[in-house]
């Protein structure tokens, strides 16, 4: 089913070769301003390193470039059209905005001055977003010189945000704001990354998430247990018989209709996920635990990655301080998060959640629960053209076969699928190792490259093999 | 089988009316001192009140008084023996600290200038514990005074600790230290109250204590719940589900032999906790709770003073704060208190809490637990004759039958009870409405004559009814 493509292994690799100091030095100069938005002082370096990307795109080419202001940090979006007016139209996303770093962390080196280290790149933001945000740069560049374009062969958009490291309080409205512009036929994320530097990697989908807070209320304050204890419902006990009734004996979540609509795996994805070159041993030392633990009939990487949870995140209540205290406490709360994957809607989950827990509140309790706003899942079936056209260039450019990953965690590309319609696609080229958020944080070079030469490829594929249907 | 005693119902009031002001005068003074054993500033306040008492009882006749010293607040004990070598001994306790109070707390004058309005004195220790100290002075007298004789009926002794409003932490120590010169055959605690004004009452037991706190510990650090959430086991589920374990739906304790040894009530003393007038409706009022909850097939008042339990004091993990925060916590604790009945022995206790809390540790999860030195219980039977002395003396001085209560709560008298082996009575006089503890805290002044009287009968009543064998 798929066309040949008009890109051309070598020369894409020659054109990267000979542009890859200049690309290094260009960004180099990006990770040196530490836009870090979590940290109110470092607003004007948010701002700086939007404005630098923004010249940096309208130097590579793209025709309009713009920062957007959001209530918070500026984003900037950029758009190239193709000459063609049926080609697709992409979405790239990615982050300008960095993690907090400072050389008493723990760094080898100043956490804003890059230093090569053979193959390594290091720096904040190296890997989480900058570098793989910036190989878009050198890949369209590459995309064009070695096809004779003069424009990309999609119509190519870019949505670079500056709050994804402190919570993208203003994304969904940015989005909203600008859906018009914004609007495309697939998104590709580039802030992931792979499973291993040997073995080449994309991710078809990512969890949802629901969270929400449970407050059990019972004596109007504390009350003494040797008067009271024993004849009165503890609020304590209470919320813990809620939340050990979620889960039964084999790990699933017990709440009716929790597992509604839940897209079971296929065979085939099945078989895509064990081919990975999974070590439990390794898996569980990144976790820092010490048993694997889940719903019963599921592998490790299946639960992380395609079933829905119910976690605590934090429970509390009653005397928490050193040594003891007789009392039955006033109240406890508990904080829960659902994962969830595609089929389920988090509206649903918010209705049966509250349901179930009203249903469980022992006489003489009052209760609270509060929810926030929910982030919905996002599954690319595997036979999407532009998801294998995403494999067709990941394999062109790394020389092996790529195979299938997911993303259990949750994050904003999901406001891009829900508000634009659009399936979500993931390129990334980081790995593990990388040390996301962690000191000496870093990129692995070659990886870096691959990521350029995987979008020179990527364009014509998707241009040639998934014509926009209009 | 009881005997007639030899004192005067109407000589002992005429006595006590006769002394009645200065007896008010003098615990006024007593009241002024405020010996908040809690505070480190008001240390001189607590000795000051110690050697108060001691120059008091020499005034009121005892042989023997001493201020003994502890690693805090001091202790006072008197003794006076009595003539014949036969006469049980009995040894009264309570105590000269008070709760802290000040003006601002909501009372409406100072907590330490006591106030008389109408039938009611008002000062902080008022109830708990100087007026119920006090009252045996009076009671000694009067008994001496009314039956012509030279020393009580009964060898007496006294035992006024100074650190009971701060946990007794030197207690213990004191009365092993003491123990030869502690030596008795009952021990009387003056530290609690009856029924209601119209109900007198005698307390024949108290609850047990043995606490502890469970850690739970799962990765080595908070990890992030999208990345490992649904893969590994959550210390904050699984120690909710180790509370939630530790209750079948029937409120009862599921640890196998928790109710190993448990006296369990008699009919009659079923019949007898019946009397009591007891208002559900006042009772929830008192305990600032919304509904009754309890082990099945027991009334609230046999689930509070007859029943063990297990409790959750405090239960925390995770992140508690504001917002939400999608981890998998690295660990999770609760604290567990068990209210004991006399049969149950707080080394099983911890024992079989230990051994359950350990079968129940889900794979990948580490646990300690310890615990806090226990608290034994104690319980009276209804036909021990110490106690039957009690009922009658408190019945000539009311007037009224006298009914049964128990004590939920757990105190220092069982280190009486197990240090001297002897068994623990109780006389008190105060009612719910004193405010133990709280603003405004009084002591009726018509039941703290009472208690005068109570024991002017009762040290007659014990020597004739009470023979000591030895």
């Amino acid at each position: 089913m798929s066309h040949p493509v008009d890109s051309d292994v070598s020369a894409v690799r020659t054109y990267i070769e000979q542009h890859r100091a200049a690309f290094l030095d260009d960004l180099a100069e990006w990770l040196r301003i530490p836009s870090v938005s979590a940290q109110p002082d470092h607003a004007a370096d948010v701002r700086r390193s939007a404005d630098w990307l923004a010249a940096k795109l309208r130097e590579t080419g793209f025709p309009t470039v713009e920062v957007w202001a959001t209530e918070g940090a500026p984003a900037v979006f950029a758009e190239w059209p193709a000459n063609d007016p049926a080609a697709p139209t992409v979405l790239v996303y990615g982050h300008h905005d960095v993690q907090p770093a400072a050389r008493e962390d723990g760094w080898g080196s100043d956490p804003f001055e890059p230093v090569v280290r053979g193959n390594r790149l290091h720096a904040r933001g190296a890997a989480d977003d900058k570098g793989q945000v910036f190989f878009h740069t050198l890949g369209v560049r590459a995309h064009l010189a070695t096809t004779g374009r003069a424009a990309p062969a999609v119509h190519l958009k870019m949505l670079v945000e500056g709050e994804e490291e402190s919570g993208s309080v203003h994304f969904r409205d940015l989005v909203e704001e600008h859906a018009d512009r914004l609007a495309s036929d697939a998104v590709i994320v580039s802030d992931t990354g792979m499973w291993a530097e040997d073995t080449p990697t994309v991710c078809t989908g990512m969890r949802g998430l629901a969270e929400c807070e449970i407050h059990f209320h019972g004596p109007d304050q504390d009350i003494h247990s040797g008067s009271f204890g024993g004849a009165v419902p503890n609020p304590a006990t209470a919320i813990a018989r809620l939340v050990a009734a979620l889960h039964d004996d084999h790990a699933r979540v017990t709440i009716p209709g929790f597992y509604d609509g839940v897209t079971e795996l296929t065979d085939r994805e099945r078989e895509l996920l064990a081919e990975l070159p999974f070590d439990e041993e390794r898996w569980l030392r990144t976790a820092k635990s010490y048993a694997t633990h889940g719903e019963a009939g599921h592998t490790t990487l299946e639960r992380v990655w395609t079933r829905p949870t119910a976690e605590v995140n934090g429970i509390g209540g009653g005397y928490q301080g050193p040594g003891s205290k007789t009392v039955v406490p006033a109240s406890a709360m508990v904080k829960l998060s659902f994962r969830l994957v595609a089929g389920q809607d988090p509206d649903h989950i918010e209705k049966i959640v509250r349901d179930w827990t009203a249903d469980r509140v022992p006489a003489g309790i009052r209760h609270r629960i509060t929810f926030a706003a929910a982030t919905r899942p996002c599954l690319t079936p595997l036979d999407h053209p532009a998801l294998q056209s995403v494999v067709r260039a990941m394999g062109r450019a790394f020389g092996k076969p790529v195979r299938y990953t997911r993303e259990g965690g949750s994050g904003p590309a999901a406001d891009l699928q829900d508000v634009l319609g659009a399936p979500v696609l993931f390129l990334g080229i980081s790995v593990p190792s990388d040390g996301w958020h962690a000191p000496n944080e870093k990129v692995e070079i070659d990886l870096l490259l691959k990521g350029v030469e995987t979008t020179a490829h990527l364009w014509g594929d998707l241009a040639e093999n998934w014509r926009h249907e209009s």
